[in-house]
């Protein structure tokens, strides 16, 4: 049955946007609407325009007899930033600080939308690097790394804190918690989890000390696998620190109100220019 | 400026499909198109016949002056059959037992793409029923309610096992673990994560005891929320026990080979006629 063009968008934006990065063969398309290639070329050159003009990605073609199209969810810096804002209007102004400095962010960690933001903005920062999986550790790190992996269509892996049963052998590593470094914990992932050479991005909610961060760095090393870069939602440093970050950050703390348990937070490592 | 069909047919798909559940106004668009309602309106009817053509779902009009269409990610059972027992064949015939009756899962449960397929076919046996979140256990579960949750456009909360520092004030429940009632564990949720009268939807990535399900239900009673249901994507009963199930689950287990470690699955309850 042949398809119109006012149907063949509908169809091809939805597949579009359910599968980044998965490039759409004209061909494909042109038998599955019985259409020309050109109409089908043309109907690309629309959802392309008014993907960029309602700041939803890129799609870009590739050009030839076997070309087509992939959509990519790439934003500008600036419209990354705007994003990052709302949350941040979000969650100032608001009752967050926990004891030792954590914070809580359970609200926004659970809220489909705000997950959106988060995988989307921390996705952008790796659209060219080759990511094969993203990596973070249990519990509170899952729906970032979930969101981000679903940006990038690419699995997720998660690495525990105890052992889980379910998982199989595992792989573990020693590494230092806490702001003091006062405590060693233990940290592991499933053995058949990730083979060797696999190219990582980790990700996680919060980080205080950078202890976690370090320890999933030795984890990788332990499996071989590249670890292409980390980015983590909220950074709260607790005392000082020289060391280089080898990390970045959506938002971070700007200002902390003990009495009133508020927080101040502003846009973190990411949007420096 | 004036949009042409063409180019508010991807903007529409697009918003509807990002935000199911909410209601778009034909005023909103026709002032956001500068385009007439009855144009809009006809958009909308295009777009209604592909989603139900593709199997993306359904477009539920509201007719009236002040009405417009909202967009529920509801398929037909058949449809959701062919989608679970995809599936079934990428996990049958694969090393899986893990002692203890635990079946690995890990892949699964960390690929976007079948976690799509779990999120939607769990929410659609909800769409009707006004959930307001979706809840679950820490680990395993997580990625399970982020994807039913997205479906639903509700938020979901995190039920943990050990004590997290980032939560603040918890309440927490005792509960029989493992299928021969042998062990009592603790598990606690966030004070502030549930409002009295909140309607939850519990969902998990495996049973083989029921404790788990147990423990989240009184969890549920201390905070005065009402369990509208339960859901699990994979069940290994260990033991016969004749107590009716109140939960769904997506995928049995039919047959284990415990030599070849393999198991062989089946759809799940929810596939009952």
């Amino acid at each position: 049955m042949k398809i119109k063009r006012s149907e063949r968008l509908v169809d091809l934006t939805y597949y579009l946007i359910t599968h980044p990065f998965e490039i759409v063969s004209l061909t494909y398309f042109s038998d599955r609407f019985q259409a020309a290639k050109s109409s089908v070329s043309e109907d690309l050159a629309i959802i392309k325009k008014r993907f960029e003009s309602q700041k939803i990605g890129k799609l870009e073609t590739i050009p030839g007899a076997s070309g087509g199209a992939r959509f990519i969810p790439r934003l500008a810096k600036e419209d990354q930033e705007v994003m990052v804002q709302d949350l941040i209007d979000e969650i100032n102004h608001t009752e967050r600080l926990l004891p030792g400095g954590f914070i809580y962010l359970s609200d926004i960690l659970g809220n489909p939308k705000w997950l959106q933001v988060i995988g989307k903005v921390i996705a952008n920062q790796y659209l060219d690097q080759d990511i094969d999986t993203v990596m973070t550790v249990a519990t509170s790190g899952i729906a970032v790394a979930q969101s981000v992996a679903s940006y990038l269509n690419v699995p997720f892996k998660i690495v525990t804190r105890d052992p889980k049963v379910t998982e199989g052998s595992t792989v573990s590593v020693n590494y230092v918690s806490g702001a003091s470094g006062q405590r060693v914990e233990k940290m592991e992932l499933s053995r058949r989890s990730l083979e060797e050479g696999t190219n990582v991005l980790v990700v996680d909610d919060f980080i205080r000390s950078g202890g976690t961060i370090e320890g999933m760095r030795s984890l990788l090393a332990e499996f071989k696998a590249n670890l292409i870069g980390s980015a983590v939602v909220v950074e709260n440093l607790v005392g000082k620190s020289d060391k280089p970050k080898d990390y970045q950050t959506l938002i971070s703390v700007a200002q902390i109100d003990e009495d009133q348990k508020t927080i101040e937070f502003a846009l973190g490592s990411l949007f420096d220019s």
